[in-house]
């Protein structure tokens, strides 16, 4: 009888389950949708005949459950396997959700935050394989982050480690949400880009971006790096100002827990080469010149799925 | 017959080396001078005749000498014991210093950099005490550091991890030695902020530092944070620059590895509250409000010792 582990990935508007073989091949997934006053008990109820239902539709109840991974957006005290807040999902409070999921599946669970789950899952099956030290960008809405030491992720003295978008690279620059000035996702996520863009077009910056803004009203990321490849300067300008925003934070990086690899994931990445040459270029003109840096700098290859994977890695690992 | 550990702390102009219990309770020590042209081999010698005799001065000759433990300037390669290169000891290139360490003493030796080393110091034995996740500075002429991760040194994929002074804080700011524009090393070490206030005097500000330039022809930090507790409003402006510069690694530290505490040591701690007190300020000004965070921002303990107990406490561990 085979053992397999389940990935959970819960998310702002839906939760993401998938079931995993011993070699984290996918063998089935489905979801079922969060939403903000969802209650606890619902939810684990929720994923739990998902679940169950995931398994006899993919004819896995022959198999042996063996552990449960779940990442999530939230705070939490993963040492307890409490859920402290979740901005998404209000009536999550101090919620002990690893021991609600343990007793639904009669099985360990571990419990890791967003972040984290995709940074593992891309260390594991992703852009990471083969490295033991690598750190991990999420760019999206906000930025996220996750570190991996010594094949283990850090987390800190109360589980929010790398939270890497809230490094300062501009001081006194511009106002984060989180309440700092000159954050890098105050420059370089996909709405502080697109958000940067429409502000120059706004005070009157030549572009082409213009007629985007006029046409819809508002300017999207995708629309900077569809333009800055066509050749628009003001495009290109907003785009280097995220690459090289992001080129500091890989050379901080370097500095501090010097991975062999870093990797941006998210919906940015779609952009491709320009962005990704124009990070590497703005990491070449500000690393210092005392040693040659061999820090490989790319783009994650398991797109949305990294977090399930991951969740389902954590429960691999804890597993054995 | 108990048993005994050696500490070696290999700087660039004198070699300091302590006889330690397994307690760490430092029972003798001594030194030998270093000098730029100084032979691998010799230098090995003399260290070896010299804790030879400091044993013999201290009535150690019974005792059992277990492991040996050096921290040094210069570059490693600490997976094969080698230093790579020594800006200090130009003779010291590709050198199996631990290997000839071993040989000299029959003993197990422990190979770290100075940083490392009394970061390890700190945190057995100093104000890291109790604490599983720390990060270490050491104000100089240059910024060094260390970051321990429960309980462990993080040494990087290439034995260049925390190399803090070098985070870049400043983008195209002032240029730093490493060849970098911005680093916190350019605006917060002892030279730095020597350098910034000198700057400021030589183009015209008020200053009562500007009596200490024109009597002894140049201004050093001590000089800046003495005329800061008077009241001197140029010598608080550059102690806050230097004060903000530390606040922000704080703050990118925080985000990153998230320690229980942060710790700064070297020469220019001796400034007091004058520096502490305004580092804290300035953490706070820069964090963010998204929780409360309880680091702890503090000094160092154990003064000039602390990378020759570290290297004494790093020989311990490898002797357990």
């Amino acid at each position: 009888m085979s053992n397999i582990f389940l990935g959970i990935d819960l998310g702002a508007t839906n939760i993401k389950i998938g079931c995993f073989d011993s070699e984290l091949k996918l063998l089935g997934k489905t979801s079922v949708a969060a939403y903000a006053d969802m209650e606890p008990k619902v939810a684990v109820e929720q994923i739990g005949a998902a679940a169950d239902k995931l398994r006899a539709d993919n004819n896995l109840t022959g198999t042996t459950l063996t552990a449960v991974g779940i990442g999530s957006t939230g705070q939490f005290n993963l040492a307890e396997g409490f859920m402290i807040s979740n901005p998404n999902l209000k009536l999550f409070q101090n919620v002990p959700l690893r021991k609600m999921l343990a007793e639904r599946f009669a099985r360990p669970v571990v419990l890791d935050n967003d972040g984290n789950a995709a940074c593992y899952g891309e260390y594991v099956l992703g852009a990471g394989k083969g490295v033991d030290n690598m750190v991990f960008f999420t760019l999206g809405t906000g930025i996220g982050g996750g570190i991996i030491l010594e094949g283990e992720l850090v987390h800190g003295a109360k589980d929010n480690a790398a939270e890497l978008g809230h490094i300062i690279i501009y001081p006194d620059g511009r106002r984060c949400g989180c309440g700092q000035r000159g954050c890098v996702e105050a420059y370089a996520s996909a709405s502080s880009t697109a958000r940067r863009a429409a502000e120059a077009v706004k005070s009157g910056a030549q572009s082409s971006l213009k007629e985007v803004l006029d046409d819809k009203g508002r300017i999207s990321c995708k629309d900077v790096f569809d333009h800055a490849k066509t050749g628009d300067t003001l495009a290109r300008e907003i785009t280097d100002g995220t690459a090289k925003a992001l080129a500091l934070v890989c050379v901080n990086m370097l500095h501090t827990t010097e991975p062999q690899r870093i990797i941006f994931a998210g919906g940015m990445i779609a952009a491709g080469p320009v962005l990704l040459n124009r990070i590497k270029h703005f990491f070449e003109e500000q690393i210092w010149t005392l040693k040659a840096e061999t820090v490989e700098i790319c783009f994650a290859t398991l797109g949305e799925d990294a977090g399930l994977i991951g969740a389902a890695a954590l429960a691999r690992q804890a597993g054995n």
